[in-house]
């Protein structure tokens, strides 16, 4: 069954190795895990409901009401396990057709009740909690039941689904015609196709398969003014693009209830390869020229050396580990410098073949050691475990967040350490240790991703763990603001990241954007406070992009 | 010098070979020109400015003005060869700065005086024509002189331009730093980046380079608002792509001073192949082939019997010709049911051989028969010669045009069909002759562009030949709506495709556009009734859609 305060099935479990827990307590020191709240205790903190005469297709139950309340930030982690979930939806709803989207907003508008859209709760920006903002009432919309596979053209490789399909009922009802949609975000076995379109998510593959904004092809979205069709029209250039204003919208225009996307056949081959490089400037400088030379390889990623490092102990293993490092050592990488990259070949066996043989070729050319097949396949093995490897941490007493950005090549390892260095000064400053690790996951022809996760002890009690994570987010969401790096290339806006976004839309966009809304949702119940932050948190927003300024100053300064 | 009246650089000449025009005239008719007007005679007719107080950098003088009067599409044509070219816009100026423009704007904007934006001048849909819609006055502002490469990031891959830039200046600034950007439209001689961004241009190498919104990485655009600036961040999950509200705004939004594009160093390698097929279907199935398996090619154009053949006898060389048709018979492809494809590669020289042969293999699997690269050498030479044959029709009497859209695979082949006829039908009730043929032109993994040209014969005057054309462009445009596809897949929509332009993006998507443009522009003086028509049109195009459902109707009934 799904875990009411945390992620994925509860029947999944990631025990952490003793040498991972001695590893960590190494780096941030001895941790003591902070006590659970049991759910029954958490269930009686959940209010009534404001909503005494609800739309029949409303549930204004406790418990439908609680495990609709929070998504998978560390915030709201944090909230889970303390078993102070709230505020909570007043009440939560699974609208099987178009038909009942539109009711149920038509009847929202009317009854001046906010509507927060919700795919499979997985966001780790607060997209769907529940705010107080105000005083009106809030019904969450579940997506969950619009889940079919409605149309596959297999001329045109155009698959119809309904937008609350999740990452494997999607991959299988594809499956059973012979065809994927290749979308892997980390999330993947929870979050759903609406929601990667409603917050532009990225799959592992992108560099094969694209970002879900190539895959979006047209679909249908119910607004409070009515509905947008958009047609599956390949390319065109007929003034603005109406996938673009969906893509990102994060549900303050509407609710995607349809999606048409890109599908290919079932690829005949996929295998997935280790190279080692002596150290990260060639594993950066090959990744670059792998992107720029548009190689079609399916996947390229680079851990830095203290991820690589980091990895080699948390995966177990020490005596195979052990032999491969003295391989490696042989071959010139040596701990602390090295780095993994992990690389993707997908098409046909021909194709998938010729893109991996000339990548390794490009590996070599940059120092590269291919180890080939046996790690790529450990990797595919674990690649959705991370988010429950969060329980095994939790449960020794470590935090585990990650934050994101995508900066140009000649910015991006500038970056990362900007990035990295931020966590550890507001660790310093705290006065508590922190282990960072960072890998580039997306890598486009003009510059990269940059994913980085840290660790650190919780604090003796819940509020002091939430400054901690509010000090790190603070720090990180500076450090990509001063380099002139998206606050978020994968994992969306939300609230955790709408006081940074005016520094990357300035005025005028951000103009744009509040156009739209007040267009599309002239009662302002779609989703507010995500994405377009309230004229209040504006105000701060300013604040910070003025700190910004300093803070960039600051760091030219020591450039 | 580049002609007044025409395409170009008037040193530039193509003469009708004899066979040409015989083949023409068996299929259209006798033709007889119609009388050119002369420049002076033209001159004369522009009428004085009714700007009393111009800006310091506006020019009024009769002859700008007139050179800045029309564009490329047959209306402007015949407008020019008549010498009618009004109306005409009251001033000219040509910006060297974004300080530049934006003085402009704000002058315009409190003189109540509306503004076109130029690039090359080379639409063919109406985008720079003046209109008469209201008693403003009007000033064209040519970007021509903001032109300059201002950087090249070349770990980036960004290249920044003055977005008045045309495209072998561009490609020459490019080049000399060993880069390209590899857009090259029918139109690149003369259009520019500004005007491709802002029309949603692609290029013929589209399927290598991506079409212009693939290339544009961020830039400027002054708006009587303000100016929006965009960062060049590679990708991103955060809200809404102002990238996305540039592209295809076709000046009505602001004025695009500055872009930033992506580019790729010079390819080692580049050529064109020709492959020949029995029949349209064989061609169909392979170009489908080849892009749904993503092998690398450069460029993939499929032609159809009736344009393989009419290229056959334009191009001329009989007796060359003759010898490759006899080869071709021996091989299974007969004239009337053969399809020429062009194939490019361009990479390294391992890239590009490597994917011609994929690409190859897949030609032979569908009975393509491969006849090298003389015949690639050919159609290279003479890439960007259409417009300039235009000419030579034209004097010998014969008119010609071109429209497109892009559809999904599974409606590819019948749109085909569905456009010609409909051309076909329209000269059959004019009792004109018609000579119609097509070709995909940008293929991509869920469909096609289809690109379709049409001769047929001048008529007795201007104005009846005007009036021939209108009603092949509305059987042409109503077919392209009927059959589900875009009005436009490369050539904007101006005023030429404003009133179909409801039927694709729908009330709401109609809405936003509106919305955006009241936004950026609340005195409404950025080149209005393009692309979003006013209200008054749009009464019309509601009349055009429901005209689409009854054609709709009917063309399901004849299927």
């Amino acid at each position: 069954m799904r875990r009411w305060n945390g992620w994925g099935d509860d029947a999944n479990n990631f025990p952490l190795n003793k040498h991972a827990r001695k590893f960590l307590e190494s780096r941030v020191g001895k941790a003591k895990a902070l006590p659970d709240a049991d759910f029954k205790s958490a269930l009686k903190k959940v209010p009534e409901s404001r909503i005494d005469n609800p739309h029949p297709l409303l549930s204004t139950d406790a418990e439908d009401r609680l495990r609709h309340a929070r998504g998978q930030s560390l915030e709201d982690w944090l909230a889970m396990r303390e078993g102070e979930l709230g505020p909570f939806p007043d009440a939560v709803c699974w609208p099987e057709t178009s038909e009942d989207v539109k009711q149920l907003l038509a009847w929202a508008g009317e009854q001046n009740i906010k509507v927060i859209p919700y795919g499979g709760g997985t966001s780790v920006a607060g997209h769907i909690i529940a705010t107080s903002s105000d005083k009106r009432p809030i019904v969450t919309i579940d997506m969950g039941r619009m889940r079919q596979l409605e149309d596959l053209d297999t001329a045109s490789q155009i698959a119809t689904f309904g937008a609350g399909v999740a990452g494997p009922d999607l991959e299988a009802q594809l499956k059973a015609r012979g065809y994927t949609l290749g979308h892997y975000p980390q999330s993947w076995e929870l979050s759903t196709l609406g929601g990667w379109i409603a917050t532009r998510s990225s799959g592992q593959q992108s560099y094969r398969y694209g970002r879900i904004e190539q895959m979006f092809a047209g679909g249908e979205m119910e607004t409070p003014i009515g509905t947008l069709e958009i047609p599956e029209i390949p390319a065109n250039s007929a003034g603005q693009d109406m996938r673009e204003l969906v893509l990102g919208s994060e549900g303050r225009l509407g609710i995607i209830t349809k999606a048409k996307v890109r599908v290919t056949p079932k690829a005949e081959h996929e295998s997935f390869h280790g190279v080692f490089f002596p150290n990260w400037q060639q594993g950066h400088d090959c990744l670059q020229a792998i992107g720029q030379e548009k190689i079609p390889v399916s996947m390229l990623r680079l851990s830095n050396p203290e991820e690589t490092s980091s990895h080699m102990v948390l995966a177990g293993h020490p005596y195979l580990l052990g032999g491969l490092k003295r391989y490696l050592k042989l071959r010139g990488c040596h701990e602390g410098q090295m780095c993994v990259a992990m690389i993707g070949a997908t098409g046909s066996k021909s194709f998938a073949k010729t893109a991996l043989k000339q990548a390794i070729k490009q590996c070599k050319r940059f120092g590269g050691i291919y180890i080939g097949a046996p790690l790529g396949k450990k990797w595919e093995h674990s690649r959705f475990r991370s988010p429950y490897v969060r329980h095994t941490m939790w449960d020794a007493g470590f935090a585990v967040d990650t934050f994101e950005t995508c900066v140009k090549w000649s910015n991006v390892s500038k970056t990362m350490q900007t990035m990295e260095q931020a966590v550890k000064d507001a660790a310093q400053e705290m006065g508590v240790k922190v282990q960072v690790f960072t890998h580039l996951s997306h890598v486009y022809a003009q510059g990269s991703s940059i994913y980085t996760t840290y660790i650190f002890n919780v604090a003796k009690d819940y509020p002091e763990t939430l400054q901690r994570w509010k000090n790190f987010k603070k720090a990180s969401s500076e450090a990509i603001v001063a380099c002139g790096g998206t606050i978020s290339h994968q994992h969306g806006v939300g609230v955790d990241h709408a006081s940074y976004l005016p520094a990357e839309k300035g005025e005028l966009g951000m103009k744009v954007m509040r156009n739209n809304i007040q267009l599309m949702d002239p009662g302002g119940i779609m989703n507010p406070g995500k994405l377009v932050a309230d004229i209040e948190t504006e105000v701060d927003s300013l604040a910070v992009q003025s700190l910004d300024k300093k803070k960039q100053q600051q760091i030219k300064q020591t450039a």
